[in-house]
């Protein structure tokens, strides 16, 4: 794998020069061609041995593109801040957008490469990451950021040589960091955790492109040619994608909806009383110290005119306006769009001690999404899965999470409709789409159907409810918060 | 100016039945109103004596009105991360964009009622408060953000009658807090800070509006139609602007772009030992355990083409990639414009122990903006004012500020623009723009004259270089940001 790498092979200068016009301006007509586009976020991952001028090499290579569309995103191990939230949380939060292009050094490969490195790998947890990678990757490459991967590479004796000669020098040794020495110890160890680390992650669709990098020159035109590549790669080849439902079907489960009692009521001073009462047990919750190491998130979805904004308000007057948000979901705006669509939810997870309540949410994607054609199919299909995944870096990281699915008869939803229309201060709350959407309510029901089969997992269950009865659902929507924290926080 | 609200005026049930229809209709109607227009946006500050029902008020308020388009900020003591930014830093980064409403808890003028409840009022301090203050929000009026101010008022009596009714109930006590107790005992203190603050910050453009809080529903009334009262405001009364140029003339200061020598350069051998020796400084500088208590912000400003690029890339190989961040600022996107223009720049000051460059800068306000005729003249006049504010808050929390202007002679400009078009990967860096902003020159020449004359301030003075040369330009970068750096840490 990095036999010519070792070879320390070298470049003419003559043809350098030559090489090095034709590739400016072949990069600069590629990246503005895809900022024109729009067409997909171009990620360069650097990694490589200490030392082998990884660096220096992004330098030249924002003096050959336009730099103003290239961020260079450097993640060095998490601060406090960083440690509250999933490990991806920080790399979702600086994903460049359409048209534009991040290089990512320190990206989540480092922990896999130290892993790797080390003498002893925990091969369960190493296996764990390397798949958590892979997975994360595809699901970029499906939603419009293509991945290239950059390995530096160069034999032990031309490492020394280069760092040797940069210490020499008293005006460039602050170039050598600690890591670059060290490396000229470990180097077996890092060079046998590359080949472990490239070859389990290693895929035609976001393949590792080892650079030999002893002649800077040589270096410099190889890692164009690699972006080069990437830019003209006609159409991102997304990973073939396993549907679960080739094996079984996705409404093959009983389906909550079926069985929701839709008759239960709750008197007004039972009401009142309860309200009150589960108000002031997540009060206490929210308040308390051991609250202050976690976080909230609530997921409201269903019907129009269900009542969601109604609960979520039952639901915030037990907490200080400071420790939460309120994320009305609607279409994304073209910035959104110009990433992939779990991004906006990502940047909106809490940090420790706060509450984010979501009045619609991520489920879009498999909803109105899927009900409207909005997507391709396989787009929706492959949401479960991302979904799962993100619900489970986020409960993970030790964050409440819950998920509730306010659901009324179309009876009482058309007089909902009316009772809105009629009203002067609620009129603003219904559409043509509510109407629409109610024309569309078989497969929004399939939609739905296929929702919890595919998303009621054990550490992000779903909590079905009868909304006929607003003040029921009020109730047991606060319920099963406080026993979500409660249980939480013992 | 409380008599009013402490004889705990009531309405009667009927009035309010009415009322409240009427409210609602006419609240809702008017927020979409600028919701379309995204004319403005609305700042509601929410003060007051605590216990007063201020979060009720508030809650009720989102019910009233769509609330997708009020956002509630609440700020408390500032945390860690917050302490190392500028006090206003928070607030600007959370201002709504034109369209939408702000809702204040924790504002400014939370210091300063703590203040002026004090048995001995640091005056000077009290002063310079009130006056940061009420810069602050002329300078938000004249940028389109409206503000309104609310202080919810009531008797001793109706307070703890309140507080007493919340706490006999255990399913409501929680709702009191220790503060609405507090108050109690410290009523006349709070009354008279309030009574302090609002007739020194009282004002046409910016008017409190004093809130009768006993009866929750004349407070809802009330803060209704105060609201409203702003909705409908035709136009935003800015206030009167107090033009520096009327005493003393832009100009009347020498030029520093007079005395330039354009015939200063520095030889190749001298160059490269230079620049590695200030980078060498440099690069222990932002190293340093003292820098991790600072920051470093450097504005880079000049003629098209006179070597900013050049100079930034000096600069950032001293640097790790992994602190610092450039700012390429061009033309303001749609979502920065609906908010004020240093709303951007504010975004992007450095947290502690980083370095922000920014190729162009706040000041375009001043330089194409007002040469290009993008913004009324007095919109200009009234920026130097405000630039010198952000900067001062800007260097008072310790941030290292740099500007640079790279001035280069009208012949060597043109050298270098016909060798960019004639050089196939520097095409890009030349546009028509260019050649335009060229045939302007003297009209940007006057404007960087003013510029200079009304921004060079003791805390954030102006570094005029000659990049005829682009080396020396490159060597003098280097040297002052290493020397500025090295004092601070000093």
């Amino acid at each position: 794998m990095f036999q010519e790498a070792e070879s320390d092979p070298k470049i003419a200068v003559a043809e350098y020069k030559k090489l090095e016009a034709h590739l400016r301006v072949r990069l600069l007509n590629e990246q503005y061609r895809h900022l024109n586009l729009q067409d997909r976020a171009l990620l360069v991952i650097v990694a490589g041995i200490d030392g082998a001028g990884k660096g220096e090499t992004i330098n030249l290579l924002n003096e050959w593109m336009d730099p103003r569309h290239i961020h260079t995103l450097a993640f060095g191990a998490p601060n406090k801040q960083e440690r509250e939230f999933p490990v991806a949380h920080r790399f979702w939060r600086h994903l460049p957008p359409k048209g534009e292009t991040g290089i990512v050094f320190g990206s989540g490969y480092s922990p896999l490469f130290a892993e790797a490195a080390k003498n002893r790998i925990d091969t369960d947890q190493f296996e764990r990451q390397i798949l958590f990678v892979r997975k994360f990757e595809s699901s970029l490459i499906a939603n419009g950021v293509q991945v290239l991967k950059l390995w530096f590479h160069l034999s032990r004796e031309a490492q020394h040589e280069r760092t040797e000669h940069l210490l020499s020098n008293p005006s460039t040794a602050w170039q050598v960091t600690k890591l670059d020495i060290k490396a000229q110890k470990n180097f077996k160890a890092i060079r046998r955790a590359g080949q472990l680390v490239i070859e389990a992650t290693d895929s035609p669709h976001s393949p590792w492109v080892i650079i030999p990098s002893a002649d800077p020159q040589l270096r410099a035109v190889r890692t164009a040619q690699a972006i080069l590549g990437a830019f003209t790669q006609r159409t991102l080849k997304a990973p073939a994608f396993h549907d679960p439902a080739e094996a079984k079907p996705l409404h093959r489960q009983p389906n909550p909806l079926d069985k929701l009692d839709h008759k239960v009521t709750i008197t007004k001073s039972d009401y009142d009383t309860q309200v009150l009462a589960w108000q002031n047990r997540l009060a206490q919750a929210v308040r308390s110290k051991a609250f202050r190491k976690r976080a909230l998130m609530v997921a409201f979805e269903g019907a129009d005119a269900a009542g969601k904004g109604g609960a979520i308000r039952r639901v915030t007057r037990a907490i200080d306006a400071r420790h939460f948000d309120i994320m009305a979901v609607s279409a994304p705006k073209p910035w959104e769009l110009a990433h992939p669509y779990l991004w906006r939810f990502w940047r909106n997870v809490p940090e420790h001690g706060r509450v984010a309540i979501f009045d619609r949410s991520w489920y879009g994607r498999v909803l109105v999404e899927r009900v409207e054609k909005l997507i391709p199919r396989e787009s929706w299909r492959r949401a479960y899965d991302e979904i799962n995944d993100f619900e489970q870096q986020l409960s993970g990281s030790g964050i409440i999470l819950l998920k509730f699915w306010l659901s009324v008869t179309p009876d009482e939803q058309l007089r909902r409709f009316r009772e809105r229309q009629e009203s002067p201060f609620k009129q603003f709350k219904i559409t043509p789409e509510d109407w629409r959407n109610r024309r569309n309510a078989k497969q929004y029901a399939e939609a739905a159907r296929d929702m919890f089969a595919q998303t009621d997992t054990p550490h992000a269950p779903w909590h079905v409810l009868s909304a006929n009865d607003k003040k029921h659902a009020r109730v047991e929507v606060l319920k099963h918060i406080v026993l979500a924290v409660e249980r939480a926080l013992a």
